[in-house]
């Protein structure tokens, strides 16, 4: 338990100027508030950050791979750094919380030991990562994936719907691709621990009246690609016993989803996202649709079992409807364990502080995902109004902000204490 | 019955060699034989078509609506005529016999009186109607449509993708709109009766073994626009219970729509031809869906109780998932009866040559629905191979093709005969 909790109180209305501010900086010609990776409105948001680095006392360079990186220097140079952070960039039509609140929030952590004279034994390096939301590219956490050694030429390859490489929009945005590849300074340094505040964006702390989530483990995601092949016919003439209609397959897929997800262990979750007719036409039998699904769980055996369950069941309700279908499975993140050493220290410092929270797993991705290949991983969550993210209604009140600070800073000093 | 039927027999070389050189005609960069309204092809094929007219002695113009009208002038110019013909459009990726059968076939018909040194009575009106196939501006029918007097000004504002009227399109094809919603020469003229060949595009003949079909009427059509809307959460986060997705509504709306197909009487269909996510993402709780659904059937009364029924059903599901969803229904044919004075002449003329004939409804839409309004109407089958159609496997024997010339001739010879 840390001396220090009652000393580093964050400053409620700085933390609301930075969250309004930022906020204001975002694509005009979307909903809500649109900053995606590589937009204009990103790169002027990412030049605000960089002085609300410098305000706070922060060293600022950008890594190789274009992370925003802020150091606050310890006594002991050379000890394992101390990381936290998060990302600036939101879906199209997302809101002023997801990514925002841990990035202010470190900020603010180092405004806070600043303020107070406290100078920590490690540095504290505090990380806005480069476009985690999923992009044109679909490839989502750049810069975390970068940092942990794990963005492959191919990913730097890929090609968005107009054909332009990521590659290229790397070196668009002033980030040389081999550098972004290669190993570079931050990638060198030994590193402690990481620690990533967030916003929950799910229902779940609400529902249970907790003001925080120390979170166990992040999800591992099956993603499914299921093609459906039946026989294009003349929806006017072809009698109903006598079709192959590749939608009514796909709508039987849909509801097996439903029905994987909702047999899940808890957080466990399925999701068809689309079903899309290629070539839909109103007097056309459908014959070829493409569904896209995931599904999620922190618990990696179960998404074994029911991704082959989930598999049978599709299969057999296409063939009941002489429907083919081939299933491209994809495992997008596997299960990502928290490390418990710093479970425990968040759990504490909470504890000592008086603040009500839950062990929760978190269905999203995050940075920290990648960052646990690399160093000790730790989240803190904040909750979520309605539960609701990646959308313009999107909301944490400031005084559970308040609270996820105020833990984030106890759990850095916590933790630079610790060997 | 006609005696003149053995003296008017198809020359089989010359309907096919006819068949081949209009196929040729077609959109390079597509597949199967696509010839869409308006394209560069379709005005190559309507030249040809203009030429082989002429070789067959019509006279030919073109009416006010775009139709290619080629006449074969009968003894008593007064007498009101009669009418065959189809459309030589086809849907993107289609085939090489729906509506082309027709238009050929008349003018096979043609040429065989000629030949014969037959004159009828009456004026024989051959017309390739323009663009019977949906469209970008998603309307069929456009030539007999405004033959009918049934294309308005509206129709000539709706627009395409691109945001182009299907006004200025007649315009830069040479048609003047104006002339289009006007009453021109052809329209003015009294007719007797308006007979089509053209193929089932289902697999009733074949399964039935019958050579011809006799239509007793084309069905009505209801089409369904369903709007689904439910709750974007983040499909990582967002637990099964607490869901509000509109995809998984959507599903079981396709189902359901299956299920009134399959509860219709005979050649009643219901078909969902698409169930489109608005704002598609792999990580989004689908929030807005668009089901596209239509119901056939040649039964008013079915086709309005399934509509409630499909509709509450409908309701029900959403509801019972938070999912609000609202319909719109367009009636956009009602059913119509064939003449049955003209379906007996038909059905006469095939036992009178011993053409093994069935009665059949029409489950596709055809050019005779509009003609229908204008004067007693008629439409003889030929089977399809396997039923296929609106696809390049679309194919009816030369043999059947043969039938249905020779019992359109014989056709058009007994109704010229009639008061």
């Amino acid at each position: 338990m840390t001396q220090g909790i009652a000393r580093l109180e964050p400053v409620r209305e700085r933390i609301s100027r930075d969250l309004h501010e930022l906020a204001e900086i975002r694509e005009p010609d979307h909903l809500g508030w649109t900053r995606r990776v590589f937009s204009e409105p990103y790169r002027l948001a990412r030049e605000w950050v960089t002085a609300r680095m410098r305000d706070a006392g922060l060293e600022v360079r950008r890594d190789g791979a274009g992370n925003l990186v802020g150091v606050l220097p310890g006594r002991s140079p050379a000890a394992p750094a101390l990381i936290t952070g998060s990302h600036t960039d939101t879906v199209q039509g997302g809101g002023r919380f997801d990514g925002i609140v841990g990035v202010l929030g470190a900020i603010e952590v180092a405004r806070l030991l600043r303020e107070s004279g406290r100078q920590l034994d490690r540095d504290l390096v505090v990380v806005d990562f480069l476009g985690e939301e999923s992009n044109d590219w679909r490839l989502s956490c750049l810069g975390s994936r970068a940092l942990a050694g794990e963005l492959t030429r191919a990913d730097l390859d890929r090609q968005d719907g107009t054909g332009a490489a990521l590659g290229g929009q790397f070196a668009a945005f002033g980030i040389d691709p081999s550098a972004a590849l290669g190993e570079d300074w931050l990638r060198r340094r030994p590193v402690h621990g990481y620690v990533e505040l967030h916003v929950e964006q799910g229902p779940v702390l609400e529902q249970r009246g907790a003001a925080i989530g120390v979170v166990t483990a992040i999800a591992g995601i099956e993603r499914l690609l299921a093609t459906f092949r039946g026989q294009a016919d003349h929806a006017g003439t072809r009698p109903m016993g006598d079709r192959r209609d590749a939608l009514v397959a796909a709508a039987e897929a849909v509801l097996a989803v439903e029905r994987t997800g909702c047999g899940a262990p808890v957080h466990g979750v399925a999701t068809a996202s689309e079903a899309a007719n290629v070539r839909a036409a109103p007097n056309v039998v459908p014959e070829l649709i493409e569904l896209r699904a995931e599904m999620r769980s922190v618990d990696t055996g179960w998404l074994g079992t029911a991704r082959e369950r989930l598999a049978g069941d599709i299969i057999a309700a296409a063939q009941a409807r002489g429907v083919d279908v081939s299933l491209d499975w994809i495992t997008d993140n596997e299960v990502v364990q928290a490390s418990k050493p710093i479970q425990d220290v968040i759990a504490e410092e909470a504890g000592a502080a008086g603040i009500a929270w839950e062990a929760v797993p978190s269905g999203a991705t995050h940075d920290a995902v990648h960052m646990a290949r690399w160093c000790p991983m730790g989240m803190i969550f904040v909750p979520s109004k309605g539960g609701r993210s990646h959308c313009p209604e999107e909301a944490t009140g400031l005084g559970d902000i308040v609270h996820g600070v105020r833990l984030l800073a106890a759990t850095m000093c916590s933790l630079d204490a610790r060997p």
